[in-house]
Parts: C-alpha cells; sequence; structure tokens
C-alpha cells in the first residue's frame, strides 16, 4: 500500500480552486473527513470528484459502496462527464461492492477477501458509501463508535486519505443521546445542506472542523454540473441555514 | 417481461409539461421514485397520472395496492376522468391487491402467485400504494432498509420504472433514529406536501433528489383536476415550506 | 341493511348549506370520514348533525358511544334543539352504548349482540364516538391499523356513510412513528380545532382529504349553536393556524 | 345523599358574577369539571371559592385531598379569609385527608370507610384535589383511563357537582401518546396559566369545553385576593397565551 | 428540636429587603421552598444567604452537603464574605454531609446517625443541597413523589424552614411525564434562570408559588456579590425570560 | 504529587490576557473546569493552550487522551506553533493515550499502571480529553454521576488544576432527564460553541459558572491561531447564541 507521506501538510486537491481554498488548499494527506448530508445532495458526486482529481494526478482512489451498485454509479457518473469504466481499464481507479463487515475485516487483517484488492491498487484515496451502513453491525452506541475509531485508525495506518460520506448528522446540535461519535473521530467535517429560499431548493456547503489546519468559514451556496460542484456565494442576509431553520433577516 | 432499455436517459412521461419539466424531462426508464406527502394530498393521483400517460403510450401499467380496494380506486379514477376498467379490458393496465409479502415474494421467484400477472402483462411503467405498509413485516430498522433495498433492486431488475408511494417523511430533517431508509435507496425523491397560506390549506411539490439527471428546484403550486395535477406557480413570499413552518416573509 | 346505492355521488347532506359547500356539496354515500379533534371542540355536535341531517330525510341514523352515556348525550343534545328521544321513539334513531370489541364483532358476524339492533334500525348514516377508543384493543400500530381498516371495510360493505370521531390527529405532520393510521383509511379527513386570537378561543373547521371529490379549501370558523355549527368566514390574516402556532401576519 | 336535581340547567355558582358569567352562569348541577394548572397559580383557591360558595347556599361541599394536610389547607385559606373550621363546625363542610383507592372504593360500595362521611354530610359540591394522584395506581394509560371513567360517572350518579384539580395538561394539544384522557371524560374544561408579562408573571384563566351550555371564549387576567379569584381583562394584544409561547403582536 | 411558632405569618427573613420583598416579607416559618436553578447560577449562594441571616437573629442553622465537600463550601462561602467555620465554633451553624437515605431514616427515626446533630443543634433554618439526589433512590416518579412529600412533611413536623435546591424544573411547562413532583409539594417556588442579552449572560429571580401569602410577581435581574445576591431591575422590553428563549421586544 | 497549595485563590493563567480575564484572573489552584462543546470548536486547542501556559512557569502538565492518538495530538499542535515532542523530552509535559477505566484506577490506588507516570511527573495541570469517554463504563445516571463525582475528586485531592473537555452539553436547559451531572460537579464550566452569523460560521465562548469567584458574564467571539485562542468582541446585536438559536435583533 500507499507508504504514508509525512512531509506535513501535504495537501491532495478536489480539483476546484474553490473547493481547495475551503479547506485551506485540499484535505490534509492521510486524514479521514466526514461529508454529511441528506439524500441526494450531492454527498456521492463530491466523492468522485475528490477521487477523480487523484487519479488525474496519477493517485489511485478507490469507491466503496455498500448499498449502490457499481452499474448505477457508473451511469449516474456518465451523467457528470466521468467515465468511470475508462478509468477502471486505466488501473488506477476501482468499485467495490462490499459490507461494512468484510471492508473491516480487510483493513484488519492481510489475507482477507479484499486484501489483494488493496494491496493491488494502493489507493491514496478512499471514498466510502455510505459510514451510516455499519449501524448494521451494532444497537450500541458505544461498540458503534469503537467500530468507527477501528475505522478510521486502519484507513489512517494505511496512509489513506478518505472521505466518510454520511447521512445528515446534525453537528451543531447540542447534546441529547449518548455519545455523539463520527464527528468526533475524524479529521475533517464537511456539511452538504438543502436550504429553501424564494421557494426553491438550494445547496449549501461548510467546513465546520478541520484538525491541523485553518479553513473557510463561510457558508456557500453550490450547484451541481458536468465535473461536479460548482460553488458559488455565501447566502447573504440569511440566518439558520446549518440549523434547518433558514430564514431571510428583516 | 420488458427488457430494459439500455439507452441512456430515455424518459417517460407523465403527460403533463409542467412536470416533465420538473424531473428534467421524465423519469428515467428503469429508476425507482419514491412520492412522499401526507394523506389526501395526491399521491395516488399522481400516480395514476404516471401510469395513464404509459397506458397512452401502449406502455403497459400496473397499480399494486395494498390497503384500497380496486373498487374504490375504479370509482376515484372515474371522478379523474379516467376509466380503469376500460384501460383493464383493453390490456394494457391493472390493479393487484395484494400485501406486501406476496409482492415481495413475487419479485424474487419465478413461480409466485403474481408471477403469471407479471409476465402476461409485462409492466413499463409500477406504482406501489403504499411503500409504507412493508412496516408490517418487521420493527427492524435494519431489516426494514434490506426489504426496500431487495425490493427497489427487484423493479430495477426487471426493467420497471416505479413509483413508490410513501407516508410523509421528512427527508430535509438531520439524522434522529438510526438508518432513514427509502429516500437514500431510490433514485428520484418527490414531495408533496401541505400548504397553509392565507386560512387555506394549498398543495406543493418539489422534486428533491434525481440521480444522474438534473432537476428543477423550484416548490411549486399544483391543485388536483380532472387529468391529474395541475402545476402552478411557486411561492413567491414564503419560506418554510418544506419543513412545515411555512410564513410569510415581511 | 341498507343497499349500498351504486349511483355515483349520491350526496348526503349535513342539513347546513355552508356545511355541504365544504365537502362538495355533501359527504359521498358509503363513505367514511374522519372528524378529528380537540376535546370539546364540537366533534359530536357535528356527528349529531350529520345523523339528524338524514333522519329529516327518512334517512336511519345509529349513533356508536364507547364512553359517555346515552343519557348524557340525549340532554346535551337537547340544548342545540335536538329531541333524540322522540326520534328514537318515531324509528329513526338509536343510540348503542357499547365497546370497540363488541361493536367490531358485530359488523364481522350475522348473529351477534348488535346484529339485530343493526337488522332492524338498517342504518344510513352511523357516526362512532369515538375511534380513539379502538386503542384499547391493541399496543401494536400495525395490528391497529388493521383493526381500522376491518371496521372501515365492514361500515362500506354495509353501505353505511359514517363519521369517526377521533382525537386530534396531526395529519399534517410528518412521519414521525411508524404507520399513521386512520387519515390514510377513510376517504374524508374533517379537522376540528381551537385557534387562539385576541385572547380568545376560536373554532375552526377544515376538509383535508376528500376522495373521490373536489372540496373547499378554506380554513374557516364556527360557532356552536342551536341546530348545530354555523360557518363563518376564513381567518384572514393569520398563519399556522391547523399546525397549532396559529399568529398573525405582521 | 343529595338526591340530583333534574332541573335541566340547574347552575351552581362560584360566588363570583364574573367567574359565573365565564362559564354562562354557573356550573351545570351535577356534572363534572376538570380545573388544569402549573403548581402555585390558584387551583386550590378556585376550588377552596366553589366550595363556600355553596356553603353560604347551605349546600354541603367535601374537600377531597390526596398529599396537602388539612391543617395547612386550613392554614392557608385562612390568609384567604376563610375559616374553614368554623366552617366544619357548622356541618356543612369537610376535609376528607385520604388515598385515591380508598375514594375510588368508597364511591363504588356502600359500607366503605369514607361512606358513612358521605351518608352524613351529603355534599351537593366536592373538589379532588388532585386527580393527578390517581395516576398512582396505574401506568397504564386505557386503564387509568377507565379509573377515571368510574370517578366521573361515580360523582355524577351521586348527584354531585365536582371539580377535578390536575396539574397542567395541554389539552390543545394534537394527539401524541395513547388515549389522552380526562379532558374527554369531563363536562367542563377550566385551564388556569402563568402568563409571562413584560418581566412579571401574570396569570390567565379560560374556559374550553362545557358541554351542554355556551361560555365565554376569553381568556382573562386574573389575581388572588381575599375571597378568590379576581378576574381582570382579557390579553389585549397578546399571542399564544395558552400554547405556552405568549408574545406580543407587533 | 424547634418547637414550631404557630403565630400566623412569622417571616424569616433572607437579610435583602428586596429579596424579602418579593416573597411577601420573608419565608413564612415552618414552610418548605423550592430553589429551581441551572449549574452555578447561584442556588446555594441563596441558601447560604439565607441561613446566615438566621443565623444573625440567633436562629441555628443546618446545611445538608450531597455531593460538594465541606472544606469547599467554606473556601467558597469566604469569597463572599461568609466565615462558615467560626460560625460553626459559635455553634449556631452546621453543615452535615451525608447522603439522601441517612438523612431520610433520620428525619423518621429517633436513635438515627444524624439525629444527635439535629437534636444538639436544633435548627431552625435548613438548606438542602440537593433534592435533585433523592432521584438516586429511586426510577419510579410515583416513589420518588412520596420520597419527596416524606421529606416535605419530615421538615415541617420538625417546625423548621427550608430551601430545597433543585435542579433547573420547568416548572412552567405543561404536563409531559408523569407525576411532576416537587412544585406541587412545596409551599413556595422560587426560579433562578441563566438569561442571555446583549451577548452576557445575566442572572434573573422570580417566585412563582407561594401558598398562604402574597408575593412579588415581576421577574429581575441578580447579581452575586459580597453578601450574597444583590437583586436588581425586572427585564424591560424582554420576553420568554423563564421559558428560555428569551428576545427583544420589536 | 504536587502538594495543594492552599493560599486562596491562587490563580493559574491560560497565556492570554483576555481568557485570563474571562476567569477573573486564571482558574483556580486546584479546582476541576468543565470545557463543553461541538466537534472541531477547539476544545482540545483551549486544553493546550492552558498546559503549555503551565509549562512556560515550570509547572509539569498532563494530557490524557482516549481517543486520539498522541501522534496525532503532536502533528495538530504542531500547526499552533507547539513543539509538544521537545516539551515531553524537557521532562515537564506528557501524553497518556488510556482507557477511563484504568485512569480511574490509577486514581483511586497507588500501585496502579499510571502511578509511577503520575508520581514521577506529578502534573499541576491537567487535560482529560474527553470526559464524554466515561460513558462508556456505564448506562446508568446515577452511577455515571458518582464515576464523575470519583473522578473530580481525585484530582482536586491530587492538587491539580484540571480541565475535562466534553461534547456540547447544554447546561443552559431545563430538566429533561434524570440527574444531569458534570456540570454541577466541576467549579468551572467554559462555554464554546459554533454561531452562525452572516453565512459564516464563528466562534463563541462564554463562562457560564466559576465557584468561588467572578467572572465575566460576556459571550465573546474567538478564533484559532498559533498560540491558541484569540478573544474577540462580544456579539452586539445578537440573540440567542448558546441556546443555538442565534438570531439578529432586528
Amino acid at each position: 500500500m500507499a507508504i504514508m507521506n509525512n512531509k506535513a501538510q501535504d495537501r491532495l486537491s478536489f480539483g476546484s480552486k474553490a473547493l481547495d481554498e475551503m479547506i485551506g488548499g485540499g484535505l490534509i494527506r492521510g486524514t479521514a473527513s466526514l461529508v454529511s448530508g441528506a439524500p441526494g445532495v450531492g454527498k456521492t458526486t463530491l466523492g468522485l470528484q475528490f477521487l477523480i482529481a487523484g487519479i488525474k494526478e496519477d493517485q489511485p482512489a478507490l469507491l466503496v459502496s455498500f448499498e449502490e451498485f457499481p452499474a448505477s454509479l457508473i451511469r449516474d457518473a456518465l451523467q457528470l462527464g466521468w467515465d468511470l469504466k475508462e478509468m477502471e481499464r486505466e488501473g488506477l481507479f476501482k468499485i467495490i461492492f462490499t459490507s461494512p463487515e468484510v471492508l473491516l475485516g480487510s483493513l484488519k487483517a492481510q489475507d482477507s477477501p479484499l486484501s489483494e484488492t488493496l494491496y493491488t491498487l494502493s489507493p491514496e484515496r478512499m471514498v466510502i458509501d455510505s459510514a451510516a451502513h455499519f449501524q448494521r453491525i451494532t444497537n450500541d452506541p458505544v461498540e458503534l463508535r469503537e467500530i468507527y475509531n477501528t475505522l478510521v485508525n486502519a484507513l489512517k495506518r494505511e496512509g489513506m486519505t478518505s472521505l466518510l460520506l454520511d447521512e445528515a448528522v446534525d453537528v451543531l446540535a447540542l447534546q441529547q443521546g449518548r455519545m455523539a461519535s463520527l464527528p468526533f473521530l475524524v479529521d475533517t467535517v464537511m456539511l452538504m445542506r438543502y436550504v429553501e429560499i424564494d421557494s426553491t431548493m438550494q445547496r449549501a456547503i461548510a467546513v465546520m472542523k478541520m484538525r491541523g489546519s485553518t479553513h473557510q468559514k463561510e457558508i456557500r451556496r453550490f450547484q451541481i454540473q458536468k465535473g461536479g460542484l460548482k460553488i458559488g456565494d455565501p447566502f447573504i442576509g440569511r440566518e439558520g441555514i446549518l440549523s434547518g431553520t433558514t430564514h431571510r433577516i428583516a
């Protein structure tokens, strides 16, 4: 596998100047990031954009899908201008369709079913779609936190820079249940949100947390188009965007 | 059964220019869509409108009902100007009154009770009224997600373009329970909502998610009339429509 | 029992032009309607008004009470100008004081305790006060939905046009628990609400759902007086009436 | 015991013109009323005021306390200008300090511990402080509703006009749990509320439900002084008083 | 122990004219009061101020602590200008560090571990820090209410005037769980709240309930300084102070 | 270990004049403080800043981490201008990576695994990252409160001045569950919050509680930069900052 590059602050680009600027120049190599958002808001698109930016720099990229079939991912990617099949042929990209249990096992043991794939491809970038599926393994929030901890540490140990896509977690909420989990374990948290404005459904993206780096504080509009996310302006004159109670300032 | 048409972006019309434009020209053939809304808001009407638009293009159409009797559906459809009995006679339409368990079994095995119906009709369009009834099978959200996954994959494997009607799911909400489910599994999510404005009960429709396609972002008024939904204007000067806390902008 | 009149759209009046207009000319014969409201808002009054309007057209009417004694209902009705005892003597009206279990049994079997009453009276209109009491039979929402389904189907099979009074259900809410129930099963949903305006407790009525018919969308004031509900104006300049967060538009 | 006076609409006064007018001239003889409010808002004061108004008209009055000692009630009443000890000596008033179980038993059987007291005093007016204590008997909401039903029916059978004091129940709320209970069973519901206005704690009273009678719709201020409640003006220019989110209209 | 002074309305001062005026001239001798507030808002300070005002009038005073060590209480009191050690030496003050179970036992039996202390000191004023710890004894709200009832009655039987400090209970809320408890059992309820105003954390105090006495209705600012609470003005131009949703009136 | 300095009000600086002023001149030696905040808001940075300010005054400092690896902490600290490795070499700093159970055991017994480390380093300042992990030991809130009590008392007994980092606890909320815990047990509570303003994510810090000392009441902006937190202005013209419903005053 890829040997971790210890050069401090080695950055991995999203292939988008605006996105990279939001996270202080790119994701820090070897870190794990959480991308939280509602269904359809664009998490998988952001993940693919990250992987493809890597492929263009000859960094092997892996997409782990627990639910959506590779064929479906490939078809949707084509609409965004990305030919994943071609990239697979060129040997720098791979989609693995597996279960959370098998992935966890492969990250722990050397001779597991996925080990060869991981060894052959030696991915530098990885997207897990989605982290929510680890909830299938246990009902116990403490055990789940340990599973996530194992996962994040294994990904880092392998030197991979990873995006963990997840359902819309309310990271800003005050503690309600026991042991909120993923947002504390990862290095970076990116929020993607629907925002209802003027009777239209708009989209917002913000970086909430980034260990060991500065990042932009703006909550910004984005649209999905060929090539991935197009980052736009902040939401001037709006409040409550991230808490889901967006309204116009009088 | 119908062989899946692999031509990318083959679109199926609702027979309404405005509705089709909301979803980028029609539903993509072979995809599964969720229609979420409160009782009486017009989900079944939208479903029938979709099936009947298909029949007019000689596409066999199937309505699966778990609770409302066919006679009742036929009577209500007549009020909307649709003679379902006549369509059944012409062989392009069928209502099946069954249970979620039997439907699931038929989609899994070839020699199940519904298999012949499915084989004979070979439906290209299908409406399931409603997806909420699969909750009767299990209390476990993880098992329920797997059932929905099995259902959606079976529908796609058969090449059917399907609408899954469902009770009003809060797809915009931040994660509260474990493993929100259907909105993540389907390709398209359409929201139908009651909106209280000026002491009247109005109706709103919006497309929230559409895999592999662009779609309109507007939240639009609609009315139910002969022939189905009549799409109207966006709700200018209103906020909080989809979150249920609609109010006028000062 | 009354044979169902299959003439489409045969309407049953509330004996109030304004109320009938709200539901497109009256309740459709053979359908089941839900009336949802807080204690004291006027559900039983609306139910009696419906039955008495039928008696005036020689349609036998039945009131099933699970909790309030017939004597008490008779006394309260007298205040509204209705002499239920006299109507009972004339043979077109009957109050049955029974349990949900016995009612369900009678609707299923021919030789049950209530069968003779039902056979003799052959009611065309029926009010059940209240549907909430079926919750006494089971804690399981799935089983409860099946009980309600059985009830509604039995009432329709007998050709009766029925009002099911119920506690204040939040039919507009987004799905929270599992399998919301009655509002999906009935043909018509009428909401009765308290509204606090200018330091007074006012009352609102609205029709939310009506299968196979158009209906008025207005949320209207009403008062209770001799003869039943007096329908008034919509709540101009008010928002949030049905969600319980009524406030004046600035 | 007192034989129920069947003269329709025989009214029992609170000894306060304003209070009586709020409930259409007084409580209807033989009915049961719920008084709902937060601790300290004045429920017991209202109850005593009702009993004492009866004593002045030679109607025997009974106060049943489940928690507060008679000595304490007597001391507090003295502050309000009422000498309960003197009234007890005159034979028209009695405080019983007992448990919900014993009270229920006494209302069911003739030879129970309280029977002689009830027989000797033969109360026409009765206050139960508080109905919340019946929750000690069972955790099951269905069983609790039946207990309340038994209680209310026994009180009516004995011809007593009763006030059931209770903790602050949200009678306006949309159904959340299973089988809300007391507000449906009683004839009259009176709400007493704290209202925060201009950085002061004010008090509000309103009548929400009154079977077989008209009542005032206004939500009115009140103060507690010698002789009981002094009813004041409505809360002009305020909204949300009863829902607990009081705010000034802009 | 101190024999209860039966002179009606014998008042015990807080040593602060403003505070005493808020409660109609001081706490009524022999009553139990609840002081509810968030951590750090000043409940213990108010309790000490009450005890020390008594000591100055030669009334023995007892502080029962279930969690904070006497040494810590003594150190903090010194900052407020109170030398508790000196007061202990003078024999009019004592801190007992014990458990809820032991305290309850001592109030029930004569020969319990605390009996001698209670007998020797014969306290007229007592503060319990905090009542929340009785929740350690049971999970059952009905049993807890009985424990609180036993406690309050024992304190009154001994003639002590007591303050029960408690976590921030929402005494204004409408009933949600079963059997809210302490606020109903005590004679007086005082609320201490944090209020966020103009980006500062301010403090509010109000008296909500006071059996057998009038009290001020104002919600007032306070600050903590040497000698205890300094009562300030009401919050003019603010709403929602006690419900925690404070905002400025437009 | 360090012998507790009994000189009253001996203060420990954060190395930041503005921060120290917020807490009346620094944390009081020997006290325990809670730092509550969402993931990424800067709790660990504040903790490191506190430890490093001590090292500069030759006070040994200990960081206990339950989840984040020392290597990761060291790397992130470097970005903030702090060379933790160098400090470890100089013998005044140590990171212990352990479990809550082991830490608790070491604080209770003399011959536990951590005892030697604690004995050798004899830390005067200590940060626990994070207190939330003690929830792994038990589901019972009463037992958890006792564990926190044991922890806080042990830290104080050893004379250490400690910061307990914790997830975002709603210390201002009215009591909802049973026995809120840490905020009551510690001497000082500091809140760190995200605040959404003008479509940007800003950060707020406030001191809510400080036993035995005055403290600033302002809620202030802060930024994270080399050297730790840079304290800024209060949020003029904003309300609801700490309750999470921040909005601009009209």
